[in-house]
């Protein structure tokens, strides 16, 4: 079931590359990737992992409220994850020139599909 | 004239809050609120720094090219960070409900402003 909404997110938006559900902890639950990725989707994942830790202890600091959803831009690589109750994220990577747009809405949809199963 | 370009940034904006330049080791260059924020933009500025210093880590390890470009969409407020040549950053803070899009044109179009001055 992962493996069917994670493919649908990639599938479904121009420029997707791959996608993984993963734990906080750096632990990947499951992932897919187009056959042409140029990286491994896993070890993005865990670089992540400890990016959105520091984030959400800064977000709690500021009293912002939780940190629902992060966009990275780099040069070769846009990187959006969201955050899957308190214990999970997905992260999904796309070419820079994807629609950003539909990536956000695929992840905000998907998300409690995906929380559903792993309570 | 960084505070002129700080102050078009957030009026411009719908749902704007406060922007600010710094650079990468939290040293605030200038800064811009309305009256009526609810937070101090330093504040996440200096958070965000170190949350900048790590996504560009993680960025050159994955060889995905510069990071340019960081969203962060928290319950209560929405950060947006743009690189600004090699050693600086502006944050921009808006509502949830602000208008992201027009945020990240007027980021994308005003960095090059900032970082002339900068030089």
């Amino acid at each position: 079931m992962f493996q069917t909404v994670l493919k649908e997110v990639v599938d479904g938006t121009e420029g997707g590359i791959a996608s993984l559900l993963m734990d906080l902890e750096g632990i990947t639950v499951d992932s897919y990737s187009k056959s042409d990725a140029p990286f491994d989707i896993n070890i993005i994942g865990a670089e992540f992992s400890v990016v959105l830790k520091s984030i959400q202890r800064a977000a709690q600091m500021l009293e912002a409220g939780d940190a629902a959803e992060v966009a990275i831009q780099a040069a070769k690589v846009t990187t959006l994850i969201r955050v899957v109750g308190n214990n999970y994220f997905i992260a999904f990577s796309l070419r820079p020139d994807g629609n950003l747009g539909k990536a956000r809405y695929m992840l905000r949809t998907r998300a409690p599909l995906l929380l559903k199963e792993l309570l």
